[in-house]
């Protein structure tokens, strides 16, 4: 039995607290600083514990683990103060507003021999496990690209750009499913609020590979598209997450490439081949459940995160490179070759 | 009765032809290199004067115009020719391979008062013609963003890449939608064929205006779409041309700005607005129809053609500058304040 | 502050628990026979009542109503027992399993004065408040056809077939949009299962005018549609209620009818009329909340349920000339002009 | 080398015209009443011999076969007129008006040893011929229902109501792909043109197996929908008409029966089956192109077509049982089993 407190009840927190509390092993605090956040957490949930004094929590000595559901700008400092007191801890996506902040983090969890972990959700949903079981299995062939739309309208944040808030989905994702990191990043992008955030940006992120990567994000589009299409040398895989069922479809598509005999023109022939799609089933499983029975195993056994706070730091830099790349208007930003950030 | 000679029966050549001869005010002659594709023409056209002679077809003293639908590469040879024969000239797009070419066609048409005119066919589609009503009727408010997504597997071009083959289309497009034209581009791209043109790339336009535009074209996807978005202040289209029918939508939907009350955040609170969906009827008509009788008349009655040289130049220099960024790795690249180069 | 007992946690009891509960006017007890589904609200709802005792809930003097969510062979019963201990009563759809159930309901209700209210949720939702408003205004013109497809895999039914179990809230939707009553009906269907109900069924109901009505119900269908077409001589509705946003659709279309001047034909020349196509934008409240509020309104100011005990009479009076005409391939049943039940 | 003279250039006749023309086996003569259409032929087909006397053409010893291209009431006539001139006949769809009628054309065929096709162009498409080919290999396991959506907005026909316009369609498709034919049909329908034909109509089918069809067809539907379902015991198949490519899926979904353990319910306990979905790669042929290519077949070396005066005979059988059934609201008429027609 592990006893978690969830700070933060806005607009992830009731999902955290949904699926830790319907998890038979585990007994559920929650903060929130508004009182009526607080009123609705009675309402729905009569026997939980709330309290509005995210101290006083963290210091719990029954509490073991702490989730993090705040704005970005309060993860670093509630996660090093929950890791100071001994307790694991569960960060909302990223991590941290600073590469700094997560390395921090790293360290002390280290030190502490405590669990720390991001919650990157689509990295636990059925449809990207299965594609990274697709990607690794090879038989995609040679990656060309991995492209990614993510557009609807709102929610405008106060603290961070769209890049901040949805592209740090398409880093988390291709952080388990391409087989290398980015080298460099150019992002474009424009804010349409006087003295707000970038609400709309694209993203490049370039390989040493002959792979590209592109993402596109907007919080002002007419349209809720959440749609990565990876092409492969063999095969492709459109994944649509708007589709209720049928979200990953695998198409058996490509080129063939021959050398040319036409005398005027000695490159390469290419050749098109059209085959069958494929639409693999998927499990039902809510992501989020599977995420919090695995925090809880890791607790509990030691195990190490699939999405722990070196995840975490590696999709960091990369928002750090595409904002940085963004106010230049595209100029590309080259990654450091980071090795052994947590070793 | 005008004449028309049509040089190139290759992929887009049997559509000018077809519609030329329906043409009722047209007569037409084809030319083109390869003996079975003028076999084809027989079959289909068995009237139809054929000759595989582009030169002796230009110098035809019956023929009073040229089309032209052979690859990029030899677009200006054959237009010079054909406007030094004192022929008025259609060029399918892009006009040529360099905007030093496309100044010196127009130079050559204006000296002899000959119409140049660039196949710029989406401009003369309803939804196109649709879309820049709603746009210059201010209805959408200020203009926020131009996304176009422009995918589908195949066909590569041996002698241009992608942005120069696909993104011609938006280019032009946005020549005509958009109020202003870019200031600067940023784009990045990457071919998949060893020693083949890029057969990916993404394109970021900036204005001078809060306003940016987006192109993502390739031709590796395993899907065909071709979606536009034009987001504004007040409305927001939708433009997806694989629709059959129901290609525009029209969103009543965006954003409010209001002054925040909250002391702690002095920025503006952003509400959301969402309303109804129109879908404006469209008319049936082909483009290419449409376009084939403006430029008939336009030979006829001196009319100034929509997508003159000027256009296809302006849409050149767009392909240059966002080919020279792709080589850099999306730095970029201003675009020179050329004006009234016809003038 | 009204107390209700609800019988039944299956499938859709967690769902009137959970509008209930959320409803601040309202108190909930829960009842259910199988100790594993009472362990689940507790897990849930740590501080309700629950019981597997349905008539020491019904006889409970602190409860004020009573929800029936049990197999339909037990709303009668139930429901009867409720109303002899003086409880309102809101009972899932379908009402009862014969209209003569239904009337001895009401008649009960009726002289005790208390309120007989049954779950047709769809009238609830706002689409189809939407389009009965449309339909009352006479935007479509006259009324030609009312057409629904309602099919996916599964949930087979022990106990009804497949009209009870999915035409049912056609026939609820065609209650309050359509502005009269089947007069007869003919219906097909079969069952695929050894001994079951029949899993697949097409309906066609004819009314006095000049309309007609067809619902499509499948159990065993590989795609989940839920969409319904109203025809009117000015306009058409699609209402699709898979969509996310975009449920109705207003489809400006339609044929025009002239006299033909031809000789050979004497008959109506038929022309064809397509216009734009408008989508509301609709409240996105959940439909049941909007019922439990009604209910609750209804116990506590005597005001008139939109979907009463006679509304509940009338669908359940289609169900079973449906399934009547079913067992005989087709051939038509007429329904009796039964009027002023209630009355 | 085959002569074909094709008799009307409606609404289908350039379809014929277009793919007998592009047959390199076969010279093309047109006729048609109406000058205006005559004119057409000679704007697009230069060479063409066209007429407006279609007995002169009939009798042209120069022409083998004879197509038919003109509205249903005259199939007949001119059918028999053309076989008792010795001339192979290829009819659109449906044969003719009548089982008397298309009985008798068979009988002069089969008299004179000559070819009878009937248009059933939708047995020549890659997707029918993929869907024949899954049911016969038995991978759908039992048949459990053929379901068919036909609708869309006109073209309202004079001369016939709107099963034999469109349900003709899925009769053939039937014909192909089912294992039996109907024994019994119940049908209904309305029209709402004052003194039309009926054009909406729904079908259903009955087999002696367990197998139900339904068609539904209209012609005043605000969308355009061509989807037909085939659900089996072990797989089910959508084909879905409308889609460019991804026409037929084939989804590995069902029911799994077991003798259920409770005691209250001795019945079969019905579990679910998700697996996979299937699309597999169609050919791009146009289907009158094979059509055209197989009738020319059949005349030259005898082959029996597939659509022979005996499929167009089971059509009209069922086309004429459904109308019967339609003007008695859906009363079942039973099917003579009429076997060795042609024998």
């Amino acid at each position: 039995m592990m006893n978690i407190g969830i700070i933060g009840y806005g607009y992830w927190g009731p999902n955290l607290v949904r699926n830790f509390v319907e998890d038979a092993n585990c007994r559920v605090a929650v903060c929130d600083l508004r009182p009526e956040r607080l009123a609705q957490v009675r309402t729905r949930y009569p026997g939980l514990e709330v309290t509005s004094d995210s101290s006083a929590l963290i210091h719990d000595p029954k509490i073991d683990a702490i989730a993090i559901a705040t704005p970005v700008s309060r993860h670093f400092d509630l996660a090093l103060e929950a890791l100071k007191a001994g307790k694991h801890v569960l960060v909302e996506k990223p991590l941290t507003s600073s590469s700094e902040e997560a390395l921090r983090l790293m360290e002390e969890a280290e030190r502490r021999n405590l669990v720390i972990m991001v919650d990157h959700t689509f990295v636990y949903t059925s449809a990207v496990r299965k594609i990274r079981d697709l990607v690794e299995s090879g038989d995609l062939g040679d990656l060309y690209y991995y492209d990614s739309v993510r557009i609807n309208l709102g929610l405008f944040q106060r603290d961070v750009d769209v890049i901040w808030d949805l592209a740090v989905h398409d880093f988390s994702i291709m952080d388990v499913v391409l087989p290398s990191r980015p080298c460099a990043i150019s992002a474009t992008g424009l804010s349409h609020v006087p003295g707000g955030q970038e609400n709309v940006a694209y993203i490049t992120a370039f390989f040493e590979t002959n792979l590209i990567a592109h993402i596109h994000v907007n919080w002002l589009a007419p349209l809720k598209v959440r749609r990565s299409m990876i092409g492969g040398s063999r095969k492709m895989i459109v994944y649509d997450d708007v589709e209720p069922s049928e979200k990953v479809k695998v198409y058996d598509k490509g080129i063939n490439l021959t050398n040319g005999s036409d005398n005027t023109y000695k490159k390469m022939m290419v050749g098109y081949r059209t085959g069958d799609v494929w639409i693999p089933q998927l499990e039902m499983t809510e992501a989020l459940r599977c995420e919090a029975s695995h925090f809880i195993r890791c607790v509990e056994s030691g195990e190490q995160p699939i999405t722990g706070g070196d995840a975490g730091l590696r999709v960091v830099e990369l928002l750090e490179a595409a904002t940085h790349s963004m106010k230049k208007h595209g100029e590309p930003v080259e990654l450091a070759v980071r090795r052994g950030a947590a070793a």
